[in-house]
């Protein structure tokens, strides 16, 4: 009966070791990819796309989906960026809200939230679904569906 | 020199044999997400919601984006999709066209693709982001973005 009860015991906190170790590697994940939205936030309102564009995947593999349009490659979403945003008042100020970050596994994350530009004359804004992989050089975004 | 050749041999051998697993696998899931999608327009064809609905996780987990609209919930989702397409007529017949599947682990995927109504008096149509995790039943969408 001793022997059950100290197996138990053991087993009990083993899960409990585990679940710990989970949920650290989970929250230190949502602050790494919070990170990395707040950078893009940042080189944004700062009017450097190109520094914006660091949080993605640099590689042709890289999608982007807005509205009904799928751009291809890292190169062309900079870009579309740099032709949309041509000016510091059609950039406005951008604010991510209301993130989501949810594990897949301990190399991949789906991120959900809320984007807005506040600009002088209208304050355009949506929802994105983000597709995070993790590199050697950190996490990126490899799929961006933002509508 | 000969132990050296049989050892790049035999690494070479295994490496083959590792990647060859690892497409098999690919090509499985591929395959298995493939039917999901395509058992959900067969059933939308029939006019049978429910029977579609069976391609996402039943969960209150579930998350459904549509433009800027956030939807938490299987049941939410459904109810929805009920509204919004009341008869036939407006449920018209759905495609699902040029997919790409990208495996995020070996029991998550991401699913680009377009979709598209065709209806008596328009053709609405767009692209989708899916999220697919594989459950004891098989593979469900866990995330949705349409725009």
């Amino acid at each position: 009966m001793k022997n059950i009860l100290i197996a138990f015991l053991l087993i009990f906190f083993s899960i409990s070791l585990v679940s710990a170790q989970t949920d650290k590697h989970g929250d230190k994940t949502a602050s790494e990819i919070r990170k990395v939205l707040e950078t893009q936030t940042k080189a944004w309102n700062d009017g450097d796309i190109d520094g914006f564009m660091r949080g993605y995947w640099n590689s042709p593999g890289l999608v982007f989906v807005g509205g009904d349009n799928v751009t291809r490659g890292w190169q062309p979403t900079l870009d579309n960026y740099k032709k949309k945003y041509n000016s510091r008042e059609k950039m406005g100020v951008l604010t991510f809200s209301g993130l989501q970050i949810d594990l897949l596994s301990k190399d991949s994350a789906v991120v959900l939230g809320s984007w807005s530009l506040a600009r002088e004359k209208d304050n355009p804004h949506g929802k994105f679904t983000l597709i995070f992989r993790k590199f050697k050089d950190g996490w990126k975004i490899i799929h961006d569906h933002t509508s």
